[in-house]
C-alpha cells in the first residue's frame, strides 16, 4: 500500500481544482482524522454531486436520545455487511470502534451483529435495516410498531429507514466506482 | 381511491406548515402536472431531509448527449422493477411513457426491458443498473469499459451508477414508509 | 408499435390455416375485445396443444362463491409478478382492471398486492400463490387449513393451487417463446 | 407403507364415482403397470380438470426424431429435481429407468444430469429446461438457436419448452396437494 | 456402466500402492458390502487425508440413545439433498434404506423428508440440519433448546451439528472431484 | 469483553480434564500466540472429535510450492466471508495479516478479495473456492483445468478443494456452537 495506489476506477481530481466548499471539507477532515477519506476524493469527480450528497448524508448521523452516534454507525455496518461493501466495512467499522471505545465489540458488530450480545432494541433495529436491504418488499407497518415498542420515536424509526436506505446508495457507489478505503483506517481505534 | 387515502405509514404534515422552499416545490409540481407527487408529501415528514435529498436527486435526471431524459428514466424503472417498488414503478413508469411519447414501449421497458427491443447501448446500460442493484459486489472495471464502448462518456457512466444507486435509496424509502403512488399517474400519458 | 411487430420467437401461422375450433376461438375473441390475444396466435404454432391447454385453462377462471372472477385474476397477476412475466402482467393486469372496474386498484394489485389494502382473505390467498411459485417445497396442510379459515371451500382452495400452478406454466411459455402482449391492452380499462 | 396410506391432503374420490373416461384411464393404467398412479387418483378430486390436463399432458410425451421418449422423461426429472418434487422424482425417475433400460443411468440423470455423461445435445436441452424453471426471465432467442444447433427442429425446441413448463405445473400440483408417489415405483425397473 | 468407468476427475491410485491401513479399510469394505465405496478410492489420491478424514467421520455415525444409526443417515441425506450431491444421495440413500429396512420410506426421506411422515423430533432435527446448511448465520441458541425439548442430550444436539457440518464437507469433496457413486448402490436394499 | 465471557452455547470443559494430547495442543498454542484459540476450547466438549478433526485440518495448511501458507489462509477467509462466519473472519483474518506481513492487504482480502489487487492465479483460486461454497453443483473439470493453467499441480488443486470444503465444515461448527473469537486477535498483526 502506498500513497499513490489507485483509489477509484474513475479519474480523481486534484484537490486544488475543487470548489471552495469541498476544499474546506477536505481540510476539516485532515484536521480531524489526519487524512481525507477516499469517499470524498473519489466522489469529487462529480463535485456538485458530492456536495449535495454530503449535505444529505451528514444529517443522518446526528445523534438523538434513543439512537446515538454509535447506534447509527451500527446500522451503517450492518447494511454494509449485507451488501459486502469493502469501503464501508473498513471506514465505518473504524468509526464504530471509535464511537464505542471498544475495538472488539466494534468488529463483532461489523461482521455479525447477531453474535455481539446486543440489546433487544439494537437487534431489532439492525434486523430491520438488513430486512430493508435484502427483502425491501416485505417491510410493513408491523416493523415500525416493533421498533417503537423499544422506545424509538417516530422520527427515530424514520432515521433507521433513511440510514439503511442511504447505505444502500453509498455501498453501491463504492462497489461500482472501485472505491478503496484509506489504509489508515485499519489500525485506528484498536 | 379517494383524496383522503393513507399515503404513508408515517405522519404527513400539512403543506402550509412546511418551509417556504418546499411550499414552492409543491406549487411548481401542481403547476406542471396538476398535483403534488406523494413522494414529496411523504418525505416532508422530515423536511430538511427532503430538501437535501431532492437537491441531489434532481441533478441525476439532467439529460446529456448520450443519456437523455428518457434513458435516465429507463434506469429508474429497471432498478425499481428489480426491487419491486410499487411507488416508483407507477410514477417513473408514467414519466417514461411521457418522455418516450410511447405508452406501450414505456410500459414494456418498465416491466421487462429485455423484451422491449432496445438498442444494444440501452440493454448494456440497464443490465449494468440491475447488476449493481442485485449483485453489487460483482461490479468491475470491465462494466465501465463496456458502457464506454457504446459511446458513453466517463461522466455518463458515472451517471448510470449514481442513478441506479439513487433508486436503491428511493425504492427503499418508498418500501419502508408505505408510500402510495398518486392515483393520477395510472391514466397519464396513455 | 405496429401491426407487424414480431410477437413470437417461433413461427406464427396464418389464421386461415388453423383448425376450425381455433378459428372460432379467434373470432369470438375479436368480437369480445376487438382483437386476438397474442397468446392464442403464438401458441397456435402447435395448434393441438393450444386447444388442449385452453380447454384446461378456461375452467380455472370460472367464478365461485368465495373466489370470484376478479379474485382469480389477482392470483394470475401475483404469480406473474413473482415470475416477472411481461405478457401476463400486461394482459391479466388489464383483465383485473376491468374485472374490478378500478384501474388504480388493478395496477396496484398487479405490481404489489401487499400494498393494495386487500382483505385478509385475499392477502392469504395471494401469499399462498406466491409461496407455491417461489418455494413450492414449503407448502403444507397448514396452508390449506389457513385458506379454509377465511371461508374458502375445499374446492376453492384447490382452485387457488391450480390457478397458481397454471400461471407457472403460462408465464414460462410466454418467457421462452418471446410472446409479446398486444399493444391494445395498455390503454384498456383505464 | 400400506395400501391405505394418505396420498393427498385433499379428498380422494372412489374410483366408481368417477366419469367413464377416467375409469377407463385408470383401467388402462392398471393393465399397463399394475396400479393406478396416484397423480390420477389425487387429481380426480376435480375430475374435469384431470381430464383436460391429461389430454394436454399426454401430447407432450409423444416421441419425435430428435427427442425420444427417454429424452422427454429427462426433461421431466431435471425440472422436478430443480423444484425438489418428491412425486415426480419417484414416478418419472422410474419412467426414465425403464425408458433407458439402465437403472443406474436413470437415477444419475434424475439426481444430477450434469454428472451423467450425457451428450452435448442433452446437456443443452436440460440446461435450458432448468434455466426456464429457475430464471425464466433470462430466456432468449439465443437459447432457441443453441438447441437448433444440435439438430432439434423448431417444433422440438418448442416441446422442450412446453415439457419444462408443464412440469412446473405438475410439480406444484404435487407439492401443494401433498401427493404421495405409489410405493410400487421404487423397486420397478431396477 | 462398467467397471472401468471414470469415478473421479483426479487420478485414482492402484489399491496395492496404498498404505496398509487403507488397504485394510478397502478389504473390510469388500467383505461387508462386496465392493469398495468410490469415496475411498477417490480420496485415496491423498492417502493421509483420507485416513485422517475417515478417523473423524466414522465417529459421527456411532448410534446413541436418541439418535440412532438410521437417524444419523437421515441427517446425511437431508444435507445432501439441500446441496444436490449425487454421490451422497445414492450412497447414503442406500444406507438409509438398509438402516430402516424400508426402501420406500428411505427414498422418501432422501428426496423430501418433510413429506415422509416423520416424527416431530426428526422433523426438527432435519429442519435444523438444513438450516445450518443453507443459512448458517441464522443458527441460534433457540435451535439448540428446541432440539433438547424433544429429548436429545446436549451431546446429541452437538452430533446433529457436527454430522450436518461434515456432510457440507463431504458433499463438496464429491462435487469438486467428480466422484461417481458405485453402480451397486442403486439396487441394494430394495 | 473479559476473560469470563461466554465463548460457546455448549459446555466448555476445564482444560485439566482434557486428554493429554489436547493439553499439549493447548500448551503449544499458549507458547506460540499467548492464548488458546477458542475453537480448541469450544470443540473440546467432544474431545475425541477435536483430536480427529485437528489431525485432518492441520494437514491442509502445509505450504507447497504454488500454494503457500498465506495463500491457504486466503482460501480460509474467502470461504468464511461467503458464509459470514464471525469466528473464522477474525481468527483467520489475523492469520492472514500475519502471514502476509501486511495488515491492510490482509483485511482487504478477508472482506473482498476481488478488490485486493491479487494475481490472476489467486483470483482464480478464490473464485473457485467461493463457487464450491455457494453453488457446489456447478463445479466441473473445467475449473480444475483452469487452476492448473496457473501452474498449480494436481495435488494443489485438490488442496484448494479440500481447504474450501473444510472451512464449510468449520464455519458451520462455529455458527452452530456460538463460537466467539478470542478478543486478542483483533489487535494482532496490525
Amino acid at each position: 500500500m502506498n500513497d499513490e495506489e489507485q483509489i477509484s476506477w474513475f479519474p480523481v481530481p486534484d484537490e486544488e481544482q475543487l470548489p471552495e466548499n469541498l476544499r474546506k471539507l477536505f481540510s476539516k477532515a485532515r484536521e480531524r482524522i489526519g487524512f481525507v477519506p477516499n469517499v470524498f476524493r473519489v466522489m469529487s469527480f462529480r463535485s456538485e454531486r458530492l456536495s449535495a450528497w454530503f449535505a444529505h448524508y451528514k444529517q443522518l448521523h446526528e445523534p438523538t436520545e434513543h439512537l446515538n452516534a454509535a447506534e447509527r454507525e451500527m446500522i451503517a455496518v450492518a447494511v454494509s455487511m449485507a451488501n459486502g461493501c469493502l469501503y464501508c466495512l473498513i471506514s465505518h467499522g473504524e468509526a464504530l470502534r471509535e464511537a464505542l471505545g471498544d475495538p472488539v465489540q466494534g468488529d463483532r458488530i461489523t461482521l455479525d451483529y447477531k453474535r455481539a450480545n446486543l440489546s433487544q432494541k439494537m437487534l431489532a433495529v439492525l434486523d430491520y435495516a438488513v430486512k430493508l436491504t435484502v427483502e425491501p418488499r416485505e417491510c410493513s407497518t408491523h416493523d415500525i410498531e416493533h421498533l417503537k415498542s423499544f422506545g424509538l420515536t417516530t422520527e427515530e424509526v424514520w432515521d433507521v429507514i433513511e440510514i439503511a436506505a442511504m447505505y444502500n446508495f453509498t455501498n453501491r457507489m463504492a462497489h461500482a466506482t472501485g472505491m478503496m478505503p484509506n489504509p489508515e483506517y485499519h489500525a485506528m481505534a484498536r
